[in-house]
């Protein structure tokens, strides 16, 4: 047992594995639960009716106010920043970003300033032995289509010290204070969207609980393959799902996985024993190499300051209609914590493209990270998809600055195309932000030996994703996709 | 071979582990040197000598000057900041802290600013089969004793960009575009000091060659238990060299440790399948609580803000003439890039006391670690010593606040100290900062339920450290000393 945390003078040692002496190893829990989409309570055929009802009852009306009269918001007169009368939740400042060498080498945007760190959590439980995730049907204002599946909890600091004022969080009491207890099966803080957050960090947390608790309204005990074919629906599960799951030790089946196709390859890519191109010390060496080479540096400005933007007292756009709109919205929510409330939110223009260009490399699957750079990352560098951009924003870019594999990932076959999805990001913040994420088999003449690009296995993803800051949280949504194509 | 970085369209999956075919792995060579204290090359015997040689051709005269008339610095009209004319180099300025609940919850200091990640890189290389490091005797203005062993390279990036106009620096060029080639035994940014450097990160880097080069003038090829050795000796071996050391994949000696000694007990230590208290999954959720736990929040004020400080002609000095002065200093060098120059420097008042507890667990030495804030640090909280602190500078504070462990070190008994030395730290923007390093056995009634303290091994902190900013500079100084304690 490892569990103790306050060795005695004379503390026994203990063995360093995670599970509890007499049980399967987390990773056998997870990989037995991933492989049932039909468990213990069932299979998911009533989930469409449960959602819809629950949609009902969470009733939320989300209309666009202009952003010069939102309630409870001011723009500071000096910088023109807009920010909570209250100094809490968020601001919308202005970010000057120099990125000497890059197709853009100087530009200036607003971005959301949260520096707070949030809990994104999901408890788990076995019922009837397997492993089972609590989760919840949760209406964002920015979600397109209403309510979307979510962790067990998503909690700003401000939940805890309930600056809101409105009810409790479910289930947060689970989630502070966790080191006191065994079951910790992930904690680590990780980015959100680097374009759009200054250094936005969430914790991601996974805590198993010996016994299931029991769901209230708008929650639901789910396995890992239900939640996994839930990941295959258009929309329905949230983003803050899909960073969690992919923090899960998921390693896949134990043993040999036989055959040639592209789910052995893949099972293989999970497995800590298998071969990767390069070891993971070169992987590391390689990403400092790029994080001491780059020289962005970035500035915080006013937001009245922001070159190439228009501010209207409706909303705040780009000069050429590209990137994003800060616009403002108006809440009355039921089901939520508070009743209603406005607010500011990104609205990004045209929807993005996600992918990960995906290759068998003797039998084992190995994905093409980017080492990217991102105005909002903590760490200068964090490993993001083959591909990330939104199109439509290079409409008035000199031509050749579409982004390097674009054309392979758009132009595969639909035999190479084994995800596609439209996914959105947080609807807390971003106004129907619809992204289609894509897991594509590379041809073979795809050229692999740009310097910022390189080829890991899925075992060396999730061993970075033990620490923070090295893989972005694009790539951890097309993670837990790649997990969720291991069964079913 | 797993050197290949540029994948062929249809690349081979290649193992994982960092050696060449048919050659030892890169641990055995470390710790087959580690244990020779007479090489090929012969012992230390003339080492004395060959360092006294090279002070008397490197001949380096500090002078104290004022800070006001620093030639090439300006004192900011508008804020008080220390700054180099050309803006290069650093920059002296002012950061409020603020951290509630700490015993000093909210203060004001200078700080020393130097965003460019420069390297600390050392060239190994086989002589008759046996790994050595080339080691450099290197003069810097803040050594006590002139000189002191140090990486074959120091290099900020004004270096590469020759921003100081001097001579080249020896042997950069094998640190430049290192990914292209094989041999990177390590390379990962850590952070220095962070009560005196905010944010600084250098790139720890080792590189093996695969035939040694010619070590010109101030330099020489030593084993790796050459160092040990001289890292026993007073004042001998640098900070740069200490640092990068600890970033070695240092494991100590392959098979069982017999005994149940001191030395058995840290030789398992290092060993990747000994026992730990508590499994790293552990460690890393315990950290993570404690960094998104911490309510540490700085601030850049302009250096003549700094609150309870006092500036005149000569030097900023804190009011109760604790922690530290900024002074200034003029040197005329031979044997260095530039022929003389002038510089402020950091002036510690007293002598620290940085020391790990450690302790055997089960027959497996293991470091009680402090997750410990300081204000320059990248990332809120690294592991630090179990005490690190200049007993000095508690005089004016309220009874109580001592930190904890400090009686348990001090007053060990002479069998339970392990490793007793005093050694400075960079003597090229600190003055005469010696501290006394000690490791020291814990006996056994300190209670270690500390939340902010936790027991790993050196295995452990060796994981660790293959990442930035979770193991602070004076922690990694103890642990070049522990491995030096293996063997000799």
């Amino acid at each position: 047992m490892s569990n103790s945390r306050t060795p005695s003078a004379t503390p026994s040692a203990t063995p360093s594995a995670a599970s509890p002496v007499g049980r399967e190893p987390v990773e056998r829990r997870i990989d037995v639960s991933a492989g049932l989409r039909t468990g213990p309570l069932g299979d998911l055929s009533d989930f469409p009716q449960w959602f819809a009802e629950h949609a009902r009852r969470a009733y939320t009306r989300v209309r666009r106010v202009p952003l010069d009269g939102l309630e409870g918001w001011v723009t500071d007169p000096d910088t023109g920043d807009l920010r909570h009368h209250t100094g809490q939740f968020f601001t919308v400042h202005g970010l000057r970003v120099s990125n000497p060498g890059a197709p853009v080498p100087e530009w200036s945007q607003p971005i959301i300033d949260q520096p707070e760190i949030g809990i994104l959590g999901i408890l788990a439980a076995p019922i009837d032995g397997v492993l089972h995730l609590l989760m919840q049907a949760k209406v964002e204002p920015g979600n397109a289509n209403g309510l979307q599946l979510s962790p067990t909890v998503q909690a700003t600091r401000s939940n805890y010290t309930q600056v809101h004022r409105g009810r409790a969080v479910p289930y947060l009491s689970h989630f502070l204070d966790i080191h006191s207890r065994p079951g910790v099966l992930a904690d680590v803080r990780q980015s959100e969207q680097g374009s759009w957050f200054n250094r936005k960090r969430n914790r991601n947390v996974v805590i198993e609980l010996p016994e299931p608790v029991e769901a209230i309204d708008g929650f639901r005990w789910l396995t890992l393959g239900q939640v996994h074919e839930l990941l295959g629906r258009e929309d329905t599960v949230n983003m803050d799902a899909r960073t969690v799951l992919s923090c899960l030790p998921f390693t896949g089946p134990a043993g040999p996985a036989d055959g040639d196709g592209f789910r052995s390859a893949l099972r293989r890519s999970g497995d800590p024993s298998a071969r990767s191109l390069h070891s993971t010390a070169e992987i590391l060496g390689w990403l400092t190499e790029r994080r001491t080479g780059s020289d962005l540096t970035t500035r915080r400005i006013p937001l009245a300051k922001v070159a190439g933007w228009n501010r209207t007292p409706e909303r705040m756009s780009h000069d050429e209609d590209a990137f994003f709109n800060v616009i403002g919205v108006r809440v009355e929510a039921a089901g939520r914590e508070v009743g209603g409330w406005s607010q500011p939110m990104i609205e990004p223009v045209g929807r993005g493209v996600i992918a990960f260009l995906v290759r068998r490399i003797d039998g084992v699957l190995h994905v093409l990270a980017h080492a990217r750079t991102e105005p909002g990352f903590t760490d200068v560098v964090e490993l993001g998809p083959t591909v990330q951009c939104v199109t439509d924003s290079y409409a008035h870019l000199p031509p050749g600055t579409l982004p390097p594999f674009l054309d392979e990932v758009l132009g595969a076959s639909a035999e190479r195309i084994r995800f596609d999805n439209a996914l959105s990001e947080e609807g807390g913040r971003f106004h129907h932000a619809l992204n289609r994420y894509l897991i594509v088999e590379a041809s073979d003449d795809v050229p692999s030996d740009h310097p910022a690009y390189r080829w890991l296995t899925l075992h060396q993803l999730s061993g970075l994703l033990k620490h923070s800051h090295y893989v972005n949280i694009q790539a951890r949504s097309l993670i837990a996709c790649l997990h969720s194509l291991y069964s079913g």
